[in-house]
This record gives structure tokens, C-alpha cells and sequence, in this order.
């Protein structure tokens, strides 16, 4: 066939599609308007928006009356009926507490005086994410993330300091369940380049092993193996700066941050030694005192969902028709559980802008175990 | 106003609904007849299901037309669209390489002389996971998850089993990159309970410090506390336990599983101190050959997609379609992007369904940076 005869098909079959939306799309805005009717009702009569006995009918009949189409059918109108259910809860104006917090937290971040606490040793990356997020903060430092939340809660520092992506301490939801557990709040982000070097002591040149956090080893692999060192595992690269420092053991040279080097008192033999590939830890400020600032430009919410496929999708268009991004999703099993999962997400936006509180608030009212984490700016 | 007022007054909007869902849901299948007919002549003119510009122009004219609903409509129609590609894929019957994979691979896995690679040392939780899959594997043990693919793809070992999550020894990204490095599949999976227990040399009851890696430390918080015992960091739990045996340090117990206990002669003074709420560790099988077995339960795959919010929603919806339910879903920025992130995604399927072939195949042929990671059971 010609190019011209497709050509002219092609464009038959979307005149044909364009004459079906010219009826299709006023139905859907009436269907709109009929869900809105019904939030009234609803809200009058103070009988919750979802209805899942009336929302499975309207699947069921869908999905028969399409025949081979009633998968894509049923998904069509799962969408639909997310769509009217956020238009109902948008009209609701519900997540009372949250709105509450929306207008009383402070809007901005304490900058002098500032008293913060990492996880780590000296010299550790969580040490540079304090440095690269406050001017001039008072550390201190605490080897577990607990402790770290207990001396916040404590009242001994203002912010705690943690990592929450490709860390060795440990996996996000870690750093969550403690924020959850604590009722803390994120109110802050810094992204920090993980740089390794190869720190000595003074007058060890020949170095034959390495001494380093297993994550250190792994990320400087091709070093390694292009120099034939031979590798000891520690707890902490920071930490493993300060065990060469001490027992200064022979042909021995620590993996450690530039910082820790320094710290320990360590000689720098080879900068930048990390495979090429390698991106940056992710840390969290954590607060007990809630701080929603002005200029914040990313939200964390936790909550769960029954089944992951069909409710995260209808979740995620809400995000969509808002025109909000994410930037981060992570599910995970609730332990004991069959089948439910909690999720982690972040996304761009900020709290004070009312269709997003007003987005936030029907989400904290609909979904399961729904936590607002924090809305901040990430740094 | 009566209740049966209020009751009146929603059946009358609802039966409002269902007349206009009489005329909506023919459209929709007409639509879909169209979605197809286009298929047909793509396929003839060999020109791709894709078509950004005209989809956006369609969702410009949507977004305009619905005013006040723009959002909403605009989310409706990227759906529409994306069930109507998902359609025009599965009519292509494409993704070439997987179908002749999904025909040629392995169907069961080997059962005897199985030879495997674990990372960590003998009595880690790997120990533990590889016993488990395996009836009597011959074992050996490696420091890096570097290390235990350089022992699979030399063919000193069949299958590498490696930690995934929950782990101590890093993020699952990790593993996924090196799988999709070294081209390998996962051809397993197994959920281990960590059971961490107090373990110490014979005649040293009088336990004042334990010693762990920090993770081990952390998921003994509770009990630590309890008994005010001071804590010392180690690189893993089972080498803690070897530490213990071999330096006998006063006082001192290590946290770890008892197989480490039992492995190095240490007496286990206490079981099961680890704190109520904590889960499984999940170690995967990878392995350089594929195996794609009958009685596959999971299918693991790895894609990126431009922008979350959207083009997630429309995927999900896709295995929502089929009936497929996601079991995990985890993202990541891809370094030196811009808002753009890979996608591991776990769900419950077997790729011998057509069905479930025609999906992944279609997601093969759609999305940037797709990869298949393995089709396996989950023990």
C-alpha cells in the first residue's frame, strides 16, 4: 500500500475517534456534575464518601457488558470513579488536623543557635549534610538512629541528621518507622556525593590493603581490583579511618570520606576513587516541632493500600490531575500482614498552595495508616 | 431532612449515573474498535503505536474543553489512551527476544550437584536462605556481591544467593545493577526470619556489651536497653560471632543467628532478642542461565520512565488490566538525569500465561531502559 493510502485510513479512523470524544467527553462532565450532587447529599447526611459495595456493582456490570474489552473496561471506570471520588472529598474539605498544622506550624527554619545531631563518627557524610544544611550548628554524634531520635526528643539537639537512600546504615523505612514511632517530622533534604579516598598514615605508601564500611569496598570495586588490594571490612568508614589512625597497622590504607581523612589526621594518598557510577546519600533533618516553610518544594506521606495494582494507580492519578510530581515511591510489606502494603512517596509541591492541602487532606482522610511526614525544601 | 429523604435523593442521581454510563461505556467500546482498526494499519505501514503529538493534542483539547475539569479529564483520556495502546501492543504481538527467551529457556530448575555462592560467611542469614532453596548445595562464601557474580559467571558456582532486603550489606538497587551488568536473572527468591540471639564463649554469663553489625544492634534495640548493656559495631553479624570465639573478650556476647552461634561453638545464652516488630530479610537466586520454571509465581522486571505520576499510573494500569498484582515497586533518580527514574517492580505472575506474555512483551517493546530480571518461584 501506498504511504498516501495509510495516510488517508489513519486519518478516517481519527476523524471517526474525534467524532466519538465530541460525545464521550460531555458525558464524562455530566457524570462529574452527578458525583458532585452526591458529595452534597453525602455531606449533608454525614455518610462517608467511598462506597466499595456501590464502586464493585458498577465494576462487575462494566466488565461484563465490554465482553473481551472488560479488563480495560472495568480499568476505565475504576479511573473514573477515583476521579469523582476526589472531586467529592475536594468538595468535603476534610484532613482537619492536618489543616490545623497547615496554619499553625512555623514557616520558617531556626538558623542561629542551632543544635543538631548526626549518626556517625566525626568525618562521617551525615557530619558533611549538617555542615551543607546549617550555617554553623552545634553536633553532636550518636552511633544508632534511635539515639539520635531519643536526644532530639530529649530536648539536647533541635534536628537530627540521618541517611535515608543508598546508606549503609541501613534502608529508608528504617529512618520512617522511628519518624512514625516518634511522631517526628521531615523538614529538611540535603543530597551529599559520596567521594571516597584511599587515607593513610604518614610514610605508609605501599599500600596492600584497605580497610573499609562492606558499602565503601563495593562502591571503590574497580579501584581495588585494578590495584590488587586486598580488603578488610569494618563497621563505618569514618570509623575505619580512626582504626588506622590508632593502630597505624602496616600497608594499610582506610576508604573514607575526604572529612574523615582530615578528622583522624590521615595523609589523602588518592582522591575520587569511587566507581564512575556511583550517585549521592540522600539525609533527612528530623524535627519534634513541625516547620512547614514557605519556599518548601517537596512533601513525604506515608500510607497503606490493600492491594498495590489497582488502588496505587487510582492514588497516583490524583497526584497526576494535580500536576504534581513524584519523586520518590517505595512499597513494603506491612509484617504480619497478607498482601497490604505501606508505601513511602515524595513528591514536589508545597503545602501551603490550597489545592495541594486540599489534596493532602482528602488523601489523609481516605487512605489507611495515612501519615503526613513533612513538607521542606530539599537542599 | 429524613433519612429516607436523603436516601431518595441518591438513587435518583445514581440512576442518573447509570443512564449515563448506558451511553458512555458503548462509546468507550467504539473507541476501542477504532484503537484497533489503527493498530491494523500501523502494523501494515510499520509505523509505531506511539504517537506523542497527536496524544498530547488530544489532551490540550480535552483539558480545554472540560473548564473546570480539566485535570480530571485530562486523566481521564491519558487512561483511555493508554488502554487503547496497551490494546494496539498486544495486537503487534511484539518483544521478540523475550518470546523466543520465554520458549527456550529452562524449565525447572537443577536440583543436584547444585553448587551456590553466598555472600557473607558461613552461619549469615545467606547460609540460612541457601539451605533453604537448595536441598544439599555445595557451598562457598564471598565478601562482596561483586565477588559472588565473578564466582557464578566464572562457572565455580551455579547460583549466587544475595540479600535484597532488609539487608545490612546494602540496598537492593545494588544487586539489580549488577544483575543487569552481568546480564544475569534471578531465578529464585526466599524470606528469612531474622532470629537474632545473645551468643558467647562458655563460662561468660555475665554478658555487659554486646557486639554486631549495626543493623544487628538496632533490631536488638529493645532488649539492649533493658538490660543497659554497652554496644560495639562490627562489619557482620556472624563475623561478630567468629570474633567472639576467637578473642573470648570478657563479658562481651555477640548478636547473631544462631546458626553463626552453633558454627563458631558459641553457647547461645538467649534466643530470639530481637525486637517484635521486625520482618524477613528476602535473598534472591541469580543465576547466568535462564530458568523460567513451570510453577513461576513472580516476575521481576526494571524499566525507567520519564515522569512518575503519569506514565507510572498508566503502566500500573496496564497490569491492573490482566489482573496482575505488584508486590513491590521501588524507584530511583538515574544518576546525572533530570527527573528520571528506573522502576524495579516485583509481581505475582508466570510468563508461560499468553496473557501475561503479551504484557511483558508489549512493556518491552514500550518502555526506555526495559529489562526482564527472571521469572521464579518464591519459596
Amino acid at each position: 500500500m501506498e504511504k498516501q493510502e495509510f495516510e488517508r485510513q489513519l486519518s478516517a479512523v481519527r476523524e471517526e475517534i474525534d467524532r466519538i470524544d465530541k460525545q464521550l467527553l460531555p458525558l464524562f462532565l455530566e457524570r462529574m456534575n452527578c458525583s458532585e450532587k452526591v458529595a452534597e447529599i453525602k455531606q449533608q447526611a454525614g455518610i462517608p464518601v467511598l462506597n466499595a459495595k456501590r464502586e464493585q456493582e458498577i465494576l462487575d456490570r462494566v466488565r461484563e457488558e465490554a465482553g473481551g474489552y472488560g479488563g480495560s473496561a472495568a480499568a476505565l471506570y475504576s479511573a473514573i470513579m477515583a476521579v469523582s471520588r476526589a472531586r467529592q472529598h475536594q468538595m468535603l474539605v476534610g484532613g482537619g488536623e492536618l489543616r490545623r498544622l497547615e496554619q499553625t506550624a512555623d514557616r520558617s527554619m531556626k538558623q542561629s543557635d542551632v543544635r543538631a545531631v548526626c549518626q556517625g563518627v566525626p568525618g562521617a557524610y551525615s557530619h558533611r549534610a549538617a555542615l551543607r544544611f546549617f550555617e554553623a550548628p552545634e553536633l553532636v554524634f550518636r552511633s544508632t538512629w534511635k539515639e539520635v531520635f531519643e536526644t532530639v526528643k530529649s530536648g539536647e539537639a533541635d534536628f537530627g541528621v540521618l541517611p535515608v537512600e543508598n546508606s549503609a546504615a541501613g534502608s529508608v523505612s528504617a529512618v520512617y518507622d522511628l519518624i512514625l514511632r516518634y511522631r517526628f517530622y521531615i523538614v529538611g533534604a540535603v543530597g551529599i556525593k559520596v567521594e571516597h579516598c584511599l587515607a593513610a598514615c604518614r610514610g605508609n605508601a605501599d599500600i596492600k590493603t584497605v580497610i573499609s564500611h562492606p558499602q565503601g569496598l563495593s562502591q571503590c570495586s574497580d579501584y581495588i581490583e585494578q590495584h590488587g588490594l586486598s580488603t578488610v571490612e569494618y563497621s563505618n568508614t569514618a570509623a575505619a579511618a580512626k582504626f588506622v589512625a590508632q593502630e597505624r597497622p602496616d600497608g594499610t590504607a582506610a576508604i573514607c570520606s575526604e572529612e574523615a581523612a582530615e578528622e583522624y589526621g590521615l595523609i589523602v594518598l588518592k582522591k575520587g576513587i569511587q566507581n564512575a557510577a556511583n550517585n549521592k546519600t540522600r539525609f533527612v533533618i528530623i524535627s519534634q516541632k513541625p516547620v512547614l516553610p514557605e519556599n518548601a518544594d517537596k512533601i513525604s506521606l506515608c500510607f497503606s493500600l490493600p492491594h498495590i495494582t489497582g488502588s496505587l494507580y487510582n492514588v497516583l492519578e490524583r497526584f497526576a490531575i494535580h500536576g504534581l510530581n513524584l519523586t520518590k515511591i517505595e512499597s513494603r510489606p506491612i509484617p504480619g500482614s497478607n498482601f497490604e502494603y505501606d508505601f513511602y512517596l515524595d513528591f514536589s509541591g508545597n503545602i501551603h498552595t490550597p489545592d495541594t492541602l486540599d489534596l493532602i487532606c482528602a488523601l489523609h482522610d481516605e487512605l489507611p495508616r495515612f501519615s503526613f511526614l513533612g513538607n521542606y525544601r530539599e537542599a
